[in-house]
């Protein structure tokens, strides 16, 4: 069995990492080479639109995933006229774009924060009104980690903003919450699904630093609960991650990845089977693992430098995972975790 | 940092597979072409004499270990000369001959069952006699998992046994045990030791097919105490093994593996750190992590086949373990692991 991976970071990585002790085979395809990677005969650098190229991994694979969702969908459209795609396609559309997303959210009755589609200097000031200037603006496609975002606070915050940021975009209310927390499940090909612990989550910056796993969390069934209407709807196959907030009793959609997620990073060592082997066990239709918790664990990422590794390891209950990759500022290098 | 292995099977697979999580970078070193690797652009087939290969290798390393003790003892000395071998090479010169292996072992008061060296008919019938004619011929080089084995339990079976047979032999005196047990410990370049929790195994026709990993058995301080010895005369750097039966309140030597064991596939999902990532640690002058047991865990050997890997993984809670081998009688082929 043999599985083709969109994207060659970190996460494709740990799917290898954790595929491989399974037995199953990888080849990866993306546009840059990446440093994990480049020992493989099998990773191919192409761009999403090289045809041949493409042509070349389907040859060479039996199933394919992606690792991220801003794979262009007409990539993942040729590679799924011949081998079998998971997640499927409308997957990666409804997460690719904001407004598709919160759209697809609110049609299953999933709670959002307020959001309007901006595309002129004239929906920004009349929606930004309408959420009291308290808000961020955000690039419907291709942002991540922050990237591409704009924080309103005030009427002022508008005057900076060029057309170039307000094009394509949605305008999110910004909304005062208890906790960030995220639900990770996986489904199978035969529709089983299985929920792992609540993720309890600390961004700065809009990037994540912090996770732990929280065991009979009191909203873990209202967040399964959500998660299970998107893959119904779905009719999804893989793990899926829904990022939620929670303002009071409810909980409140934020974002949807259709992929392993980094806010499950503790399931390698804190859950029975890691979410990057329930994925590659989900997509070769493998019986899914347990998703059961191990203990309580602490995840902390590692962003622009991995520090230095043997004062790290000093601590000798700490788990250092490196993702080899260049350093660069805000990039996320690897992440440490421990239990509690 | 780039660890260069010497021998491309299961044991340089999790070698890998825990080091790539650390940030390390490997390089393969064997004189046959193994499935796991076959996709990676740095293994090297080549013979152990190849000197050409061997300083290509060299070029590509900064440290250099082992996964097995057959390696010649020239080959290490030949890539010692240029790069830290760990462990020394008399590590594997006392473990790759069964005399030499035993006699270190009396020298260390490290108790043996009786011994001998067999070169011709006449030490076989006269040493046979010296046992009651209860023992096992083994060659002193190259056997494992009972290949060149003799099991000789009456005069009447010294007379198959050729001159091919009896050549550079040990014969090893059969004794009736409680347990067969082995202790792993690992040794850092600084020369601190941990110990893992005491391994309680089971063979069959001289393959390893169970371990259980158990937590504060009374005998654990005891088998510490042999295998230190042990570590700290030859230096030793890295994962050790220590094979033993247990004879009333004694603990009997039986056999050194100067390497990761498989007695220890348990600690990759049973101890905080495996004895994977504590070699590779060790090695490359990381602080170790803890050895602590997680749990009680089973780890079983997939011997011939693998099976069929669905209904394998029907159980939630099993870790299945393939190494992407091509099956062979009596050879193992993966292990699973589950918590007891």
């Amino acid at each position: 069995m043999k599985v083709g991976i969109l994207g060659s970071g970190q996460l494709s990585k740990m799917l290898f990492l954790a595929g491989s002790t399974l037995g199953i085979e990888f080849v990866t395809y993306s546009d840059v080479e990446t440093h994990f990677f480049k020992d493989f005969k099998q990773q191919i650098i192409g761009t999403y639109t090289d045809i041949a190229k493409l042509n070349l991994f389907l040859s060479l694979t039996d199933i394919i995933t992606f690792e991220n969702e801003n794979i262009p969908k007409e990539t993942l459209e040729h590679l799924a006229t011949s081998k079998k795609v998971y997640p499927c396609l409308k997957a990666l559309e409804v997460s690719q774009d904001r407004l598709i997303e919160k759209n697809f959210l609110s049609s299953l009755n999933i709670p959002t924060t307020k959001f309007y589609e901006v595309n002129t200097k004239s929906d920004l000031i009349k929606t930004a009104q309408e959420i009291n200037h308290n808000g961020i603006l955000k690039k419907r496609r291709l942002g991540y980690d922050g990237k591409g975002q704009f924080r309103i606070k005030q009427a002022e915050d508008l005057v900076a903003i060029t057309e170039e940021d307000y094009k394509d975009c949605i305008l999110e209310e910004v909304i005062p919450f208890d906790r960030e927390i995220s639900i990770i499940a996986v489904r199978s090909i035969n529709g089983a699904i299985s929920y792992y612990d609540l993720c309890q989550n600390h961004h700065e910056d809009g990037i994540l630093r912090k996770t732990i796993n929280v065991v009979n969390d009191p909203y873990h069934k209202k967040a399964c609960d959500l998660i299970s209407k998107i893959l119904i709807d779905l009719d999804y196959v893989g793990i899926c991650t829904l990022e939620l907030f929670q303002v009071g009793d409810t909980l409140i959609a934020n974002e949807i990845a259709p992929r392993v997620h980094n806010s499950g990073h503790w399931t390698i060592e804190g859950a029975t089977t890691s979410q990057f082997e329930n994925h590659i066990r989900a997509i070769t239709s493998l019986p899914l693992g347990s998703t059961n918790s191990v203990g309580n664990f602490e995840m902390h990422n590692l962003i622009s430098e991995i520090g230095d590794k043997a004062a790290l390891l000093k601590n000798p209950n700490l788990h250092l995972h490196d993702y080899q990759k260049e350093p660069r500022k805000n990039r996320k290098l690897g992440h440490t975790t421990i239990r509690r």
